[in-house]
């Protein structure tokens, strides 16, 4: 560097210098090939995988979802317990509302009548006795269904358990009814309305298209080819899709996804953007070293004549529908735009 | 490279080489600013974008959030059909708790003595009927209340429908009432407990900031210019914040979103990482081409007198809150520094 | 460039052109073995931080998840105002069935045969009165239990306040019961099944592994030393492990997390997939600047004699288990390990 004219004057020189590599310029057919294969597959993998691909030019965006459900249908049953009885949409949805999931009872086992009283425990291990001796009172077995007085009594002709303090009579250890109570469960339609918005693109849309008119609605059930669009899904369908047996998984019950993804280029016309659902069963139907397979719950409807209170017991089998809202949008924008280009510049740069 | 000596002095020789590029230096105002130019916007893009704007030399968490809510307040009926009446929490919030969601019922319509019996079908297009003929018994169908007996009675003085098996008296075919009945939930509030944690940085916080006493929580309600920190919410302000009208959506019920952000520079002083307030209407209020407007559930409550089982059936319309809890967390941390300031200089190694 | 012969020629000729920068080779110790270092740390880096660590030769994918929950256990209880009562799971979980969560109630104040009537307001600042000028008919104070009638009457020997109408008698303003009632909920276990999904892998697994067989999955509880595969877990456990007292916890209620980690290398044997389980307290213990806390909410059991309709009222406090499941699959693929060497080789070609 020129040192003459004092620091100043370096710095200026300095600071109007530019270094560049001498350059060897050869002139091959096969060197010069090599290449330019390599900067055509630079440009390629830009072009191909950064911009075609993963549309590495557009700013993303995940979903904000909202989803309330409605179900609809009647079932009739004929039983010993009940009689003739009618199930309606306050009867078999339990919870009546949750957030984006609703359970469809399809399969019971009923125990009414039910108070406050004292019974012989249902036998197991822990149960079986001979003599008030082999009852321990106050002793409650965690899988048992009360607790212990210290009597040994009567539970049938041939066995005697311990008697309990419990709400008797006590839910029979029965396998669930087969076929299912609410086997008409199948042809219930549950109309899903699902609210997205995209908030960095301002950009909203709901599953019931633009083009679908109320008479329709009121009318339609999805269809994978012919009704693609319908946001009513009859049960049986559901599960159908997600290759089970309504029938089946009623008799146990289990979980059901459905799962409705939104991916939509922010570029393209809007009405490109519409709901794609797919079904899948979420729990595990494998039967083989599994406790209480399928989905059950106990709850029960409490009742009082003003001094006793009694109940009735409900183990509830059937299905929860979890829906799942998945979906990533896509807008142009340079920033992301130019960050990609110029990493790919950059790699075809290192390798010229 | 010199081989003489063997393999082993080859190798040596050769491990201790440097190669670099032969340099051409510039001494030229117009390629030197150009250069110049270029470094400058580089280590600006890195300064600026990377370091002040991505806060790149940070290493992120994103939050873990538990929500508990609970709403107060008191609403005074008068209908005919069930006289003077007053309403707590433990009457219109159902279900009574979930995970970090609540339902506040602001309307409804009530069909009270509700039992198992035969009763004429609402009028539609499948239940109309001049004969017995007409009617299918043991035929339900998906929109209807109840399963056909095959008998056609008078519904009305001029209309014969279909009579169903089903819980008589069937609910009656209306539009929610207008102004909603329980108006007065306007004026409820909504406690909301919300504890977050960034498990990489051990680090927690709540809502009730450490400068909130007890005095003032007991009386303060949230308002975005006076009281920016009260975790106490008016369900209106909820609303009207969201440019919605609480009275018009509490007839039909609606979805809203109760977004709370924690973005939190744990290098700056704790006391800044507070929560900010949004809220928004989730689901989609334009009424055109719409079943089912609204938000709305139907729930029972059964009663027995020891021989028939009556049931009161609900039609709730209401408001669900959905809270969402977002957030993302930096601190300072040398991995993500160097590799994104390294990235940068090498983006800048290449251009020079 | 050569220019004879045409357009075609020189871009013909330019095409096969390749230039590289002279290279100068220096052969110096010094110079030579910081050069060495310098590639040996850049070889380090991406073997050993992207390969090794961030495992960068792999393509992830994020897990999909169900959870469902069951509960068992009996508690006695022997209050005054209910006697000898037994509590099973029917009684105690509320609401029945929740997606991923559950609530166990361990403490309550129960309010029983309330119905619609007159009586005077719990004493607070707006209750209070001396004479019926003080009291406002139809004013209803949000913190309050009912409507003010506009009367001013006696609400014990000693404080008159104002007449409301409400569900009377009114729930007594006291503290949780302590010892909380269900104290023997630390007994309780729950089984938590959980199946989830790598649906980019296609792969699947649940938490009932597939060594454990029926026989110890009737009688085993989870523990982290002797049984750490087993999917039942004692309450108390759950809330030990997160370092807390249950029957501290129980008194107030509180939210815990069930964390469950499923963090999977698909390279490795299917068997080393296995879920890890961890507890933590979610809500915030400090009981300092709080209002209502812990966790507690209100509901009610109806009852009509087909004249008047009573209510029972509950205050529950309890413990909500949140079920969360995190994980990250890897699995080998040509593509991201492509990717990240190739950004490591660049690396190294900048420094060289």
């Amino acid at each position: 560097m020129s040192q003459d004219g004092g620091c100043y004057t370096w710095i200026w020189t300095c600071f109007f210098e530019y270094s560049t590599p001498k350059i060897l310029l050869i002139r091959s057919r096969k060197v010069g090939a090599i290449n330019r294969f390599i900067q055509a597959v630079i440009i390629g993998y830009v072009i191909g995988y950064v911009c075609v691909l993963k549309k590495g030019y557009q700013e993303t965006d995940t979903v904000l979802s909202s989803v309330t459900t409605k179900v609809k249908g009647i079932a009739l049953t004929n039983t010993t317990a009940m009689g003739l009885r009618v199930w309606d949409v306050a009867d078999y949805v339990i919870p009546p509302q949750e957030e984006s999931s609703f359970f469809v009872m399809t399969n019971m086992i009923i125990t009414p009548g039910q108070n406050q009283s004292h019974c012989p425990e249902i036998p197991s291990a822990t149960a079986n006795c001979s003599s008030d001796g082999d009852c321990m009172a106050g002793f409650s077995d965690t899988r048992g269904n009360g607790v212990q007085t210290g009597r040994c009594v009567n539970y049938s002709a041939s066995a005697k358990t311990c008697e309990v303090l419990a709400w008797c009579p006590l839910e029979e250890d029965v396998d669930p009814p087969e076929p299912p109570i609410l086997a008409a469960a199948e042809n219930f339609t549950v109309l899903i309305k699902n609210h997205i918005r995209y908030p960095k693109f301002n950009f909203s849309r709901r599953n019931i298209l633009p083009h679908i008119n109320s008479t329709y609605l009121t009318n339609c059930v999805f269809s994978r080819t012919t009704d693609p669009d319908c946001p009513i899904f009859r049960l049986r369908d559901i599960v159908s899709e997600a290759q089970e047996d309504f029938q089946d998984m009623a008799v146990n019950g289990g979980v059901m996804g459905i799962q409705i993804r939104w991916d939509c280029d922010l570029d393209m016309p809007e009405s490109w953007c519409v709901p794609k659902y797919t079904f899948r069963r979420l729990d595990n139907k494998d039967p083989e070293n599994t406790v209480a397979p399928g989905y059950s719950f106990r709850f029960a409807k409490y009742y009082s004549d003003g001094e006793v209170e009694t109940r009735t017991l409900i183990k509830a089998f059937g299905i929860r529908f979890d829906v799942m809202v998945f979906g990533k949008a896509g807008k142009f924008n340079i920033v992301p735009m130019l960050l990609n280009v110029g990493a790919g510049l950059a790699l075809m740069g290192l390798f010229i």
